[in-house]
């Protein structure tokens, strides 16, 4: 073990680059003690964002196969998406599964919150576990994925191995689950 | 299953709000087919970011305490950080190791690429599996954490279980290894 000074950087202000309904882009003025003083680029969200890997012991784990603009590549999503004003996290976890695949997933027990990139961006996801789901129809919000589709446990750890989950939310979501959860 | 015709968003241009050398705000014209049209914010880096889960069967896994001043939390990290131009990830992950732990990782291997916030930045994260390390001093950059400490894998888990892991990276890897590589 390596001991250290407790190590905490200084924040001495920030000032707003560029500000919206979405997204802020400020400069942190932080000092690291006794080494140096920089400003620190800083992207902050209004919001924070949850989603719910939803298993059933005999269908697996509900997912949407998506494709994501901003970095061209199609792959496995859990349902997600953003906490609205006045709601709770698993109230959000419930609408966006039912909204984005037509499934009313049971009971929600919370996994983990996050700080998906911590040195850049304040943003928390949420993360839930439901047992199992009740079909209730068409997805309300169609426009999220080309597919929606049950994946067995071990068609999920393959996706996983495979490449097939890069989005975040839905990695940390499923690796966190399978490791913790006894999904199989 | 749930099957809906292939839908994938169209990129109509991009125009850029805010760059420098750490990070590039944009707004995209984007349309969701035969729905709405609409400018989405996109937070763009020059940069990519490599991590490692340091593993000794012995030790346990190789971790550092520190202070997050975006989100004023302590946690748990594993050794990461940007990669440099001209640097492969797997050279980062490396160079990373040494210079915030004083350890030199052993043989690595890629555990996956993914992307933390796939609707908002482009940044990817690389993950590495490290097969122990060997001790060459301190920590040549001691500004990063507070402690650098092995815990034993039961003790990892039980961190993660009671939210010590909040940094993404570190979350994401730390879960992928327990789940994947069977550290135990």
């Amino acid at each position: 073990m390596t001991e250290q000074p407790p190590m905490r950087w200084t924040v001495h202000g920030e000032r707003t680059i560029y500000d919206s309904a979405w997204v802020r882009l400020c400069l942190v003025d932080v000092e690291i003690p006794g080494r140096e003083r920089f400003e620190h680029h800083v992207v902050r969200t209004p919001y924070s964002a949850a989603g719910t890997v939803v298993h059933d012991p005999d269908r697996g784990v509900l997912l949407l196969w998506r494709h994501r603009f901003l970095t061209d590549t199609w792959g496995w999503e859990v349902p997600a998406g953003m906490v609205e004003a006045g709601e709770s996290p698993a109230d959000a976890a419930v609408r966006e599964t039912i909204e984005e695949t037509g499934w009313r997933p049971g009971p929600l027990r919370p996994l983990t919150t996050y700080h998906p990139i911590n040195g850049l961006c304040d943003e928390a996801f949420h993360l839930f576990l439901a047992d199992g789901a009740e079909h209730l129809g068409d997805p309300t919000d169609p426009t999220e994925a080309a597919r929606v589709e049950w994946l067995p446990v071990p068609a999920l750890r393959q996706a996983v191995a495979d490449g097939q989950l890069r989005d975040g939310l839905s990695l940390t979501a499923v690796c966190y689950a399978l490791a913790f959860a006894s999904l199989d």
